[in-house]
């Protein structure tokens, strides 16, 4: 599997009252379109990925609206599974791709949480959960923080470990001009910050963003850019209490395996990655559930400064969910920006020596869609 | 392009107030894929179509919700393209099995519409068109009258045309099991009827409902089953204000001919079509725009019964949209089981005599999406 990433194109992540989705989304798709050097009648189709944007606007049918918009007047999709929802964009326009009845596709991933009240976000987020557990009062900082207590109590993860995550992230954000909060954070920041749902703190959890990032994709292997050369899904149960453990997102493990085999690399093989911090604890567990260390290790792993830029595995370079952002299905595509612009050496201040092979990893819900894609130079 | 539709499953279509929309989904899976003979084992993908559910009872992710129900831990996706939905979430399947990703997929449209209040329905849907014609006042009903007007004002189109389009659904309809309203109507009826829109009357329009449809489609040419040979997606302005004319759905033309071409048929080939007839006005449009009659004919075409159950080729024999009813994502997917069933002599008291090429004609808004596929034994 040979697809391209031929442009890329993403907004400042923050909070941006003068814009609206759909200005972001045309923001974002211009720029890419544009560092694709193709013109927009060789866009072939438009996916969009979108979670919350019907919910606060009224407005649906957003594939539609942004490719005629865009004067595109090929095929249009929305796609949507939560949190999930742009790394899901990019796997579907992958297999028109390869089925070979598209060549260029835009795909844009896009949201606008800023403008609404923090109940009505917090409220239109909780979708992406399961009804029974939504109702019995557990939020998604309290389903991660669930997860969190689990992983303390059986491995000894401290708060020290989950708090390095932040920090780090913070760090590589302040490197980053995108990023909605780009300046660094001490550790007694996060650990005295206020308790979101313990043993979690206001420092532990990714923010309300508003942003949008769009790739340009192409079957043609002669276009500039660099290729994505694996994309799995795999999916679980949506409510957590199904699950076989709290110790791990199992989905991380089967989509990983598979994008990786299709990609004929291994987990040792990848030189940077971009995985779905949502809270800290998401990062800790995806180092153990994607194999970057033994299970029980991942707090260790990150305290330990072994995947800082400068490190050997530099992870989430953007400043990832936490400090970059998380303009919810913006963040799948955003990450395979970042992983693209660190293996064509465009990442500037935060760019990682020898990039040559990257990995994305992009969680829906707490963990019932997982999916991961490899990229390379 | 050979993709076998291996099984079929539908609920019944209506006002189901004792189901919730996990209950019609999964009663339309469990008997797609008893159909198709293959274990929950081999479905490798789940592609879920809805567009309100999200609105109307705040759970998202739908596709992971679906998929994980039914103990399916391959990808699963969910499709929003307005009351094309159904037909997009087809078309991008049949993309995954045609890159050799996916073998076999269920494919599962669903929607619960007749839980909410009239307003709340109302609204949810006006989701499916632009923010400024919307907050002009024109609901859909408005929006396709525009479109009534226009034709009658231009070619002589009659209410009386209008009217016989809803009498040969309801006959349709009345012979079928599943439909909302398996009933016949006279024309003085339908003229009689409350005015809706001018010149629409009530029963120009179809109505909510509720109901789910599914499909198992796999790559496997030995399957049981019918083949689709032809699937494409065209795109339109979201508005009806930006539109060239009135007069037409551009769309379904550029879709129209893509699908055929793939297909390697061409209209005139086709035996039995399932179309969008969200109005009346909508079901003329199409009949002109695919090309079963000329441009200004197609009121007089259906008028004088060359669409009815017995003449050369029946359309809508499930009874459209108009009368087995219209739950918006699930529509799509209804389209295709009724014309492979056509094709599979499996229609009952509504087969139709040498039924071996099909089309089903989806749309979304107002025409903005546009989906067309064709059928083959």
């Amino acid at each position: 599997m040979r697809i391209k990433v031929a442009g890329t194109g993403l907004t400042k992540f923050g909070e941006l009252w003068n814009k609206d989705l759909l200005d972001l989304a045309l923001e974002a798709s211009v720029e890419a379109i544009n560092d694709s050097r193709l013109t927009i009648h060789q866009i072939d189709a438009v996916f969009v990925a979108n979670m919350i944007y019907g919910k606060v606007s009224g407005q649906d049918h957003l594939g539609a609206l942004i490719a005629s918009t865009l004067g595109i007047k090929g095929a249009s999709f929305r796609i949507e599974g939560a949190c999930a929802s742009g790394g899901l964009a990019v796997h579907l326009a992958i297999q028109s791709l390869l089925a070979g009845t598209y060549k260029n596709i835009l795909v844009v991933g896009a949201e606008k949480m800023t403008d609404s009240s923090a109940t009505e976000i917090a409220t239109a987020l909780m979708g992406a959960g399961s009804q029974d557990e939504r109702r019995a009062g557990l939020t998604f900082p309290a389903l991660y923080a669930l997860m969190a207590k689990a992983h303390m109590q059986k491995f000894g993860t401290t708060r020290n470990h989950m708090a390095s995550v932040a920090i780090k992230n913070h760090y590589h954000a302040s490197l980053n001009e995108k990023a909605q909060y780009p300046f660094e954070i001490s550790e007694e920041k996060v650990l005295e910050s206020p308790v979101i749902s313990s043993p979690f703190t206001l420092f532990d959890a990714s923010p309300i963003t508003d942003g949008a990032g769009a790739v340009v994709l192409s079957s043609d292997s002669t276009a500039p850019g660099v290729f994505i050369t694996g994309s799995a899904v795999a999916t679980d149960t949506v409510d957590l209490a199904s699950r076989k453990s709290l110790l791990e997102i199992a989905a991380t493990k089967e989509a990983s395996q598979k994008a990786l085999k299709q990609a004929a690399v291994e987990i040792k093989d990848i030189n940077v990655a971009e995985v779905h911090d949502c809270f800290t604890i998401a990062e800790i567990l995806a180092m153990e559930d994607l194999g970057f260390c033994p299970k029980g290790m991942g707090g260790e792993f990150v305290y330990k400064g072994h995947t800082r830029l400068g490190s050997k595995l530099p992870i989430n370079t953007s400043g990832g969910l936490k400090a970059c952002g998380h303009p919810v299905a913006a963040t799948g595509v955003k990450q395979i920006i970042e992983i693209a612009h660190q293996l064509q050496k465009r990442a500037g201040k935060r760019q990682v020596d020898n990039a040559n092979i990257g990995l994305t990893h992009n969680v829906g819900g707490s963990g019932a869609t997982v999916v991961v894609h490899v990229l390379q130079i």
